[in-house]
């Protein structure tokens, strides 16, 4: 099924960005009718599709937004507003079209594709993809949260979908995901990564209060004291400390790289996702765009290691993909301004050179 | 003509905001299957949409752009980077439909209007609204820009189109311009209006160097110790300080605000003007959405006058209203969130109350 004998085998096929390709957009982008860098990060916004897609004519015609599902042992640690049955009940919402991606994605003109990567139970319902690597994960305060084949395996599922999604021509990959606990995950996976001190990359999630969030960091701690990840051997740091949906998401990551097809993050989880990624092939930062800054504290520690700049600030907490999809129109305007503006010559228009 | 016998009359017509339709809005959020005021920014977007519109089920079907475009006399005083006759040509790149606002529009699925307030040369085409006060103002430097009348006539002038425009079914209106020289009667108006130093409300515009810097601070510290305008007379600042562009753009705002067609704020030009509309009236504010924050020094200071905060941050410093187009998105978006949403109780998912 999967084209990837291995890990090594999917990292390998991820390209550098194409710095001539941002070149020779950067010099079209000038030749426009407009003052030289006045349309400001949407001009560089443009340049980085460029490079990622490997031509100065980037397209974003056919994006699409990939949610993946997944429980979490830790949630049984009460970190979480939310019960975990909760994570199977937004599945089938999103299947239905009720949830706020289903409303965001549509508004961009993007299809939303939802992957079941290990809910308790299972979401068996043809509108979602079934890539599942178990009832949901191990808790972590307690031992490893998956095994390390299984991290392996959720990296190749979630690339072997980028690849599928790429052949029906999506050439653009948003990234969401939905799992009660998940951002307890993330907050772990982010203190070993970046090094940042648990306190400083835990928030409240969905909206835990203070004692949930005194819970949090103390799983938190317990999971990293209890299984010692390596932070230079990112698979075992995703094999500890995990969620299904965090693999699957740094293989989507990834295999979207591995085609060229350029992808948004969204917030907290889905940039720690990015973060494994990233340490597994640095390559792969190139191909990433950063749709917004979370109120999850831990996101700016994540950002900061991935060296991305989000585009937007609405101080928003959902997930689900909410704010990489808002971020669409954005990433098609600044593609658009690159293909379809007149140029002074054109136009007619004197240049000043300013 | 005009249905206003007097800018009085336009005045009277503006409603306050509608802060019961806001509060409906706000508990019908409260409802939908995300954790409450996790989608931030979003959700006070779409209750201030209710608040204009003066119903709990806003709506953004059909929004415009419209780009208002003038020449001034000031530019003689070599404050800009760009000759005059660029007003010129690029009100035809509008019409043809080659300038960035026309692409970002087309994106946002937004019709643009450009409105000929007073270019230089009469921009004669079926496809520009002839709302001329003359070809151009005269240099501030040297006496006021217009005349009163001609403010007075402006401001109601811009005001029919934007009724015109709400006949037509616009629910949405969101505000562009073009004028070379019109930050140098921006910043002038932002200084008397807010009180500001001078110094603090120019910045370089599209691009002009530290000398042409230099002559535009100079040339607005004259033209307001020639004028000696008074703060608390807006329409006098205008006439002043002006801009035909700008007259027209607050009266389309407060022409807007009246039919209740909330209305999208570009940069620091159009913040001016609106800077302008809200001294005349104070209640249109809460029509306002402001889109962006502009490099443009002087822009703080008008969207803190207007209490105001920025959807966007993408240091742009193009006008044409490109920003304001850029954030019709998300507008839409967050009214759709609203409209289109599950409840807890439709999609049976558990609600926490968090």
């Amino acid at each position: 099924m999967t084209p990837f004998p291995d890990l090594e085998s999917l990292l390998a096929l991820v390209p550098p960005a194409d710095e001539g390709a941002s070149e020779a957009a950067r010099r079209a982008m000038d030749q426009k009718t407009k003052p030289r860098g006045s349309l400001g990060r949407l001009e560089s916004l443009a340049c980085r599709l460029a490079a990622s897609q490997g031509t100065a004519s980037p397209r974003v015609a056919s994006p699409v937004v990939v949610v993946m599902a997944a429980d979490h042992g830790v949630a049984a640690r009460g970190v979480s507003a939310y019960p975990p049955e909760v994570t199977f009940q937004m599945v089938l919402n999103f299947v239905r079209g009720g949830a706020a991606i289903n409303v965001i994605a549509r508004q961009a003109g993007a299809r939303v594709v939802v992957a079941d990567l290990g809910v308790a139970v299972p979401v068996e319902n043809p509108g979602v993809e079934d890539l599942r690597l178990g009832p949901g994960t191990a808790d972590f305060t307690a031992g490893p949260a998956m095994d390390r084949a299984t991290a392996a395996r959720g990296v190749l599922q979630g690339a072997v979908l980028a690849g599928r999604l790429a052949d029906e021509g999506a050439d653009l990959i948003c990234t969401g995901e939905m799992g009660i606990g998940n951002t307890t995950s993330s907050s772990a996976l982010a203190a070993v990564l970046t090094g940042a001190p648990v306190r400083e990359v835990v928030g409240r999630g969905t909206g835990v209060d203070a004692s949930g969030l005194a819970r949090k960091v103390a799983a938190i701690e317990a999971g990293i004291a209890v299984n010692a990840p390596d932070p230079a051997d990112p698979l075992g740091v995703l094999a500890a400390l995990g969620g299904f949906e965090i693999a699957g998401l740094a293989g989507l990551i990834l295999g979207a790289a591995a085609r060229r097809v350029p992808v948004v993050l969204d917030g907290f989880i889905t940039g720690a996702a990015a973060l494994v990624a990233a340490r597994l092939c640095p390559r792969v930062v190139g191909h990433l765009v950063a749709s917004h800054r979370s109120v999850e504290d831990g996101h700016r520690h994540v950002l900061r290691a991935l060296g991305l700049a989000p585009l937007l600030d609405l101080d928003l907490r959902l997930g689900e993909g909410s704010g990489a999809a808002l971020a669409i129109p954005l990433v098609q305007s600044a593609v658009r301004v690159l293909a379809e503006m007149a140029t002074f010559g054109d136009a007619g228009v004197t240049d000043s050179g300013a």
